[in-house]
């Protein structure tokens, strides 16, 4: 086996092309960012540990994008407009370069695509699985965050895409699925290995939403914890929760599925708190940035839980509203 | 045992006590900050891993502390004044309430000692050893960074404090150290085991540096690649170069110990490279600030490495110039 290259050399070769201005070359050991004007910062962070969060067998280009995307996820739900992120990484000690070039090629791409460079991070050794935190930063103008204590009383309720896909996906990864033809299989599986976030969507939360929130843990655990720190409750329509075509298939193939995708994680969708007089500049807005949503209940006084009425009047509930990573 | 305490009872119990006003209480995904007028942002990243970084049972309130003022440290090289961290905690199974009460305890204490509150963070969990990355991010007036390519041939070469310290209390805490009174000792671990960041000296930094850089992974090994990326070289007065009476104390019992106080890592002390006409004003801002500062040399132009010159004329030459944790 060839020599071990250097942290140095490691991120010259890697890294230090795709990396974005304001990580100077990666030469330095910080970013430099000059905010844009009229704007506040919005900082996240996520970690990711192989055999918890992923497969420590996923393909690398998978596990990059995932770790950046579930930033972007979150920096969308608040309205901003990602400017960079930095990378710490901590490597067990049977990586690979071929692993780490398609990781890094992978990361690098992502940013391209969405806006959000490379601007620094850290490599490090670890004797445990694979780990990897990355902490992104983006931009909304001031005032204008879409908090997650943002909903009031009478804002309409929107989700993005449709709800439960990576959650039925992630079953027919691990051979518990329904019975689906191939092409409904991968898409659900696509769903959950490669979030989509919906950053196309951050100018419209910012100029139009209360509040905003990912839901990465599952829907109705979202929803119920963005109320619960809002102060409200909410009236949710089950029948228009929007579910895709794959996933409407699985349900019909087991109805308990129906549960699952309204629980189970992973969806990187954007929950939106509207209020009325909003609601049509918000539905426009989104329309011109190509982001389907769907309205699904409103925020109503009160400290309950969020009630799931379905077809006819009956309420849903849930044993679990949400998958805990932790 | 008890019920294990969920992520969201384990941040509201342990770190929204000492959490920042960025942090918006953490019942957020995300941090909120209006950047100060007038600045840029500096941004910087470190992760630590048990058994590579720090000893699994060294005291959790050290783990915290050496984990946020290595970044402190960063910044402050940079010129930045701190502004907040976000906390990336990834915990074993064998993970204690007691453990993560002294842990957020110690980084809360330091976030307010630093003026560098908690603005948010992820935790979740890991089969590998206790895992933990922080991102800080400060201010620094536009255009003033100190970056570590910053320096200019006829600059003055100044560090902070004094050097190889804690290489030394490491040998020590290992049982490898030179015989010495427990007072220098206990001194010199403590330097390994508590970084004291230089915060004070980031103003000076960034009204009179033209090039910073934390020394963390060995004096000749930080000053060489910092006059490397600079494109620049260096003439060092090794007698002019700081050590602790305790360092001289145990470089008296054994003199190799000098090649391990300049080579050794985690200094957590500052090089800055200062114009002459600078040379005045950046000594009395770092006496102001009470930080003590030690000229050991000047930048020259080449792309030789730094020339170590001891009394007498002789040169003084290094096996390894730094440690790396990679």
């Amino acid at each position: 086996m060839s020599r071990r290259l250097s942290e140095d050399e490691l991120i010259a070769r890697f890294f230090a092309p795709s990396a974005g201005p304001a990580a100077l070359g990666l030469t330095d050991d910080a970013a430099l960012l000059t905010p844009p004007a009229g704007c506040d910062f919005v900082l996240t962070t996520d970690a990711l540990v192989a055999g918890v969060h992923f497969f420590a067998d996923d393909p690398p280009a998978a596990i990059a994008r995932k770790a950046l995307r579930v930033n972007l996820s979150d920096l969308a739900a608040k309205g901003a407009r990602p400017l960079g992120f930095l990378l710490s990484l901590a490597l067990p000690p049977d990586w690979t370069e071929a692993w780490l070039a398609a990781f890094a090629a992978a990361l690098g791409d992502d940013g391209a695509a969405y806006g959000c460079p490379l601007a620094g991070g850290d490599t490090v050794k670890t004797p445990g699985p694979l780990t990897l935190s990355i902490a992104a930063f983006g931009a909304v103008p001031c005032g204008r965050m879409a908090a997650r204590t943002g909903v009031r009383p009478g804002d309409r309720l929107y989700v993005t895409g449709t709800i439960g896909d990576a959650a039925i996906g992630l079953r027919v990864r691990q051979g518990r699925g329904p019975d689906l033809p191939p092409s409904e299989r991968d898409f659900l599986v696509s769903r959950y290995l490669e979030p989509q976030p919906r950053v196309a969507l951050a100018q419209a939360m910012a100029a139009y939403a209360n509040g905003g929130m990912d839901v990465s843990d599952g829907f109705v655990g979202d929803l119920t914890k963005m109320l619960r720190v809002s102060g409200a409750s909410a009236r949710v329509d089950v029948d228009r929760l929007p579910l895709s075509q794959s996933a409407r298939a699985a349900i019909a193939v087991d109805p308990d599925l129906l549960a699952v995708a309204l629980t189970g994680g992973d969806d990187y969708e954007i929950i939106a708190s509207v209020p009325p007089g909003n609601a049509d500049g918000f539905e426009a807005a989104a329309a011109a940035a190509g982001v389907p949503i769907a309205g699904f209940g409103e925020a109503v006084e009160g400290n309950d839980p969020p009630r799931f009425v379905a077809r006819g009047g009956g309420t849903m509930t849930f044993a679990q509203g949400s998958y805990s990573h932790f």
